[in-house]
C-alpha cells in the first residue's frame, strides 16, 4: 500500500492543469444551461498579500525547528508511531519526540505541491493547492439554529438539509464533511449516515470520517464503492481533517485516521488547533512558532508513512478572551497569524488550510457579520488552499446555522468575484464608453454598459439595497428575515443529482450491514 | 497669498516626523491618565496591499493621460478657473479643458507627499499621507436612526451628539465635519453652527465647509478665532472635501471653495464621487483611469491656485444595481478599485482618501456589518490615508447610525492594532513561554501569558463572546441592542473639553454677527 501510495503521490506532485474553464466562463456557461448553476474552485488573478518579509518568516522558522528540537511533540498512545520515529533518526524518549533541525522540513519534502480531489462529477473536482482556493462549509457543530426554531441539538435530517445547500450554492465548491453532529444517531454508526449524505444529495467532493481508525476505513470503503476501487487507490477522492490536541500532541484518534488515510492517498489536514492563550502563547509570532512546528511534524509522519500522501498545512487560530476565557473571533491576532501561517505554507511548498467565516455571535447579526467578514477578507487575500467553515458557522462554531449558512454563501461569491482581480483588456479599459459618453453625461445608456452590464457587478441575492419606502412595504425585513426565506426556497427547490441505482444500493447495503455488526453507542 | 503658500507649502513635502508616541505607547499612557482614551492616528507597520503590478498601473495612467487630452474636463460656470488654465497652457474650449499629456502630473508634482493638519489639542493633530492612516466619522446623511427613535431627519442636537461620540471613541482620530445635516437649521446658516460644535465639543481636527466660497471663508475666520490667526496662515488646521461631478467635470461651487482653502494653505480633498454604472463605466480599470484623470485635473488646478498647498487624491468609488440602479456597496468591484487608486495615489506622491464603512442596508444588521467590512478592510489594507465614513453610515449614506457609529467604532480600533503588525522581540517570539508550558499542558497560567495579557488581544467593547447561557440570561440582546446602550452611556458620560472662554466668546459672536447679516434660507 505504501509503494502504491509513493508512486501515486510522486506523479501528482505540481500538477496543476485546471480542467475546466475559469470562474467567469464557468459561470456564463452554467448560466445557460444546468440545474444548479455552480462556480468552479478559484484560481486568483491577483497576488497574494504579505504581511511578513523573509527575515521575518526566517525567525519563525528557526523558532519551529528549535520546539522541534528541544522541546518536542508528543505522539500518544500510538506505539506504531513512535516506532516510525524511531527508525526515521528521531529522538523518542517516552512519548516525547524530538527532532533534529530541519528533518520535519526535510521529510514533508515529498508531500505534493498541490493535488487534485476527485468528485463524483468530475466538474466538480477541486484543485487544492497553488493558487487555487476552495470553499468548504462549516464542520463540527452539534447544534443548528434557524429562526422558525431557534437553538437546538442537530439532527441526521439537519445534516442532509445543509449538504444539499451547500450542493444548491454555486460559491460552495465542497460539500464539506461534519456539516452539523447528528445526534440522533448513534456515535458508532453515524459516519455512515454522514458519509451516504454526501455521496447521496450532493456531487461535489466530500470528506471522510476521522474519529476511529475503522470509521475511516468505512470511508474508504463507502468511497470505493462509489468511485470504483481501481479510482481510489490511484486517486485521492478524500480529504480529511486530522487536528493536532495543541501544544504540541498527537493522539492516537487522530494518528490512526491518519495513517489509514496516508496509506490509501487520501488528503489529510494536518491542523494545529489553537486558542491563543490557551493552548499557545498569547503573540502572533509564538503562535505562528508553535503552530509551525506542530504541522510540520504531523506533515513529516504522514510522509513516513507514505511518501508523496497528500497533506495541508492547517491552521486554526482564534484567541480567547483573557477576561471571560471565552473563545473570539474575527479579531486582529488571528488574522496577523493567518497571514503569516499562509506565507509559512507557501515556503514549505504545501496546500494551506485556515480560516473561514468565524464568529462567537449567537445570533446572525452584525457581530456574526463583521467577525465573518475579518475572517473571511484574510482568508481570501492570504490565498488560503482550503477553506473549511466557509459558511453557516455560528457561535464559536458550536451551531451551524441555516440562515448564516445563505448569508456567508453570498459573502465566498463575492471573494470569488474578487480573486478574478482586473479585466485589462480593451473592453476592461472601457476608454470607447469614456469618449463616447464625456463630461457631464451619464453612463447608463451607453454601448459599453449596456454590453456589460448583465456580468459587470456581483450580484448578492440577499442584500437590500432597494430605497428605504420600498423596502418598509417589503416589510422592513432584516438580512436575517431575507436569508430564512431563501435557505426554504433552495431547500424546497432542491432536486438530488442522478446517481446509479446499483452504487446507491451497494451503499445502503455496506450501511446496513455495518450497522447491524455492532450495537448502538452514544458515546 | 499664493506665494506664502508656496514656501509653506515646499517645506511641508517631505515632512514626516511623527510629534508623539506611537500607537501602542499612546494606549497605555492614555490608560494611565487623561479622561478620554485616545489612540494616536495609525503608522502603519505591515505592507500595503498591492493588487496590481507596475505594468498595468502604467496602462490606466497612460488612460487617464488619454482622458485629459482627448476628452478633457469641464469646469463649470468659472472664469477665473478657465483662465488659470488658460495661462498655464491648457486647451480651453468654451468651458471644456484639455490638458497636454503629463501637463497635470507635471503641476502635481509641487504637492506634499504628507502634512499636519492640527488640531486645537496638538495631541489630536494628524498625519495624512505616507504610513499614516486617519479615521473620520460619516460625512453627509440628512437623516438619523437609532433603536428607539427610528429614522427621522437629523437636527443641530443630533450633529452634536455625533460631534461628542467621535471625540470619546479612541478609535476615531478626527471630528469629520457633515457627520449628519441638521436640517432645522437654515442651510445659509447652517455651517456655522457645525463648525461651533467641532470647536467647542472635540479638539480633535475638523473638515470645513464646501457649500459656497463664502462659507469657506467663514470656516477660516472661525479657525483664526480659534488657532489664532499667525498660526492659521502657516499651518493646516482644516482639510474639505472637494467632489467632482463625475464624469469629467467641476463645478462653481467646489471650485470656489477649493480656490479659498488653496491660497488660504489649508487642505483640499479632490474626489471624483463615482457610482460606476452611472458616472463611469461598469470596469474597474475603466473607473480607475476615470478617477485618475478627474482627480489630476483638480490637483493640478489646486496647485495652480497655489503651488504647495497640501491637496489629498480622493476616490469615492461603488457601483450601481443594474437591475433598480439603486447604488450598492461592500461588493467587490469596489474594492478592486479602492486597492488600484491607492496605489495610482502613491506613485502619484500625494496622500489618498477613500474607504470607510460604507453600506446600502437600512438597519445595521448582518448586511451592514458585511458591507462595511468588505469596505473596511480593504481600506485599511490599502493604505488610505484619509479615512471618511470610518463610523456610522447606513442606508447609502443617507443615514448616521447612532448604533452602527459604536459598532464600526470598533472595528476601526481593530484595523488599528491589525495595522500595528507583528511583534518580533524577543517576548513577541514567546518562545520562553512555549519552553515553560511543553506539550500537553496548557499556556492560561504561564508566566509570558501573566506578563502579557492585558494588552495581548484587542478588546471589543460591543461583541458579545460569553455562553449562550449566559448571553440568554442577559436578554439575549443582538450587537445592535448593545450599541444602543453603549451610545447613550458615552453620550451621558461626555465631557466637553476645556475652551478658553475668551475664545469660545469669540466664536459665539461671529456666529452671531453672521447669522444677523442675512435672513434664513432653507434651500
Amino acid at each position: 500500500m505504501t509503494e502504491t501510495g509513493a508512486s501515486a503521490g510522486g506523479g501528482r506532485r505540481g500538477r496543476g492543469a485546471r480542467g475546466a474553464a475559469g470562474g467567469a466562463e464557468a459561470r456564463r456557461a452554467a448560466r445557460q444551461g444546468g440545474k444548479v448553476e455552480q462556480l468552479q474552485y478559484i484560481t486568483r488573478k491577483i497576488p497574494v498579500f504579505e504581511t511578513l518579509n523573509t527575515e521575518a518568516l526566517e525567525l519563525i522558522e528557526y523558532n519551529a525547528d528549535t520546539i522541534l528540537e528541544e522541546v518536542g511533540i508528543d505522539f500518544r498512545d500510538d506505539a506504531e508511531a513512535l516506532e516510525i520515529w524511531k527508525n526515521a533518526g528521531a529522538d523518542v524518549q517516552g512519548e516525547r519526540v524530538r527532532f533534529p533541525r530541519g528533518m520535519c522540513r526535510s521529510l514533508a519534502k515529498t508531500a505534493p505541491t498541490e493535488f487534485t480531489q476527485h468528485a463524483r462529477n468530475r466538474d466538480r473536482s477541486v484543485q487544492i493547492g497553488g493558487d487555487n482556493t476552495v470553499f468548504a462549509p462549516v464542520y463540527g457543530p452539534p447544534f443548528v439554529r434557524d429562526l422558525d426554531g431557534g437553538r437546538r441539538y442537530a439532527t441526521i435530517e439537519d445534516f442532509q438539509n445543509f449538504v444539499k445547500l451547500a450542493y444548491s450554492m454555486p460559491s460552495i465548491h465542497h460539500s464539506g464533511g461534519t456539516v452539523c453532529e447528528p445526534v440522533d444517531v448513534p456515535v458508532n454508526k453515524r459516519h455512515l449516515d454522514m458519509l451516504y449524505a454526501h455521496m447521496r444529495y450532493s456531487d461535489k467532493p466530500y470528506m471522510g470520517s476521522v474519529t476511529a481508525p475503522e470509521r475511516a476505513e468505512d470511508s474508504i470503503a463507502m468511497s470505493k464503492i462509489l468511485f470504483g476501487d481501481d479510482f481510489v487507490d490511484d486517486n485521492t477522492v478524500m480529504i480529511s481533517l486530522i487536528n493536532a490536541n495543541s501544544p504540541m500532541t498527537f493522539d492516537d484518534t487522530m494518528l490512526g485516521a491518519l495513517k489509514v488515510y496516508a496509506r490509501n492517498n487520501q488528503a489529510c489536514i494536518v491542523t494545529p488547533f489553537i486558542l491563543s492563550g490557551a493552548m499557545a502563547p498569547v503573540t502572533p509570532a509564538g503562535v505562528l512558532a508553535q503552530t509551525l512546528a506542530e504541522a510540520l511534524a504531523g506533515i513529516a509522519f504522514s510522509q513516513l508513512v507514505n511518501p508523496g500522501a497528500p497533506v495541508v498545512f492547517g491552521s486554526f487560530a482564534s484567541s480567547i478572551s483573557m477576561q471571560s476565557g471565552a473563545p473570539t473571533f474575527g479579531t486582529p491576532e488571528p488574522a496577523l497569524v493567518l497571514y503569516g501561517a499562509a506565507a509559512l505554507a507557501r515556503r514549505l511548498g504545501v496546500p494551506f488550510r485556515s480560516g473561514g467565516s468565524l464568529c462567537g455571535s449567537k445570533t446572525p447579526d452584525a457581530q456574526a457579520a463583521y467577525e465573518s467578514a475579518q475572517t473571511l477578507m484574510p482568508t481570501a487575500m492570504a490565498g488560503v488552499n482550503f477553506v473549511l467553515h466557509g459558511a453557516g458557522w455560528l457561535e464559536g462554531g458550536l451551531i451551524s446555522s441555516y440562515e448564516k449558512f445563505i448569508m456567508d454563501a453570498d459573502q465566498l461569491g463575492m471573494m470569488q468575484r474578487m480573486l478574478e482581480g482586473y479585466d485589462l483588456t480593451e473592453n476592461g479599459q472601457a476608454m470607447d464608453a469614456i469618449r463616447e459618453v464625456g463630461p457631464g453625461s451619464h453612463f447608463l445608456g451607453c454601448a459599453h454598459t449596456q454590453a456589460n452590464f448583465k456580468t459587470a457587478f456581483y450580484r448578492s441575492n440577499i442584500a437590500d439595497n432597494n430605497s428605504f419606502e420600498q423596502w418598509e412595504a417589503e416589510g422592513a425585513l432584516d438580512a436575517c428575515q431575507r436569508a430564512n426565506k431563501i435557505f426554504k426556497r433552495v431547500l424546497a427547490d432542491y432536486e438530488a443529482p442522478a446517481i446509479d441505482p446499483a452504487v446507491d444500493e451497494a451503499l445502503n447495503a455496506y450501511i446496513a450491514k455495518k450497522k447491524e455488526s455492532m450495537p448502538d453507542a452514544f458515546t
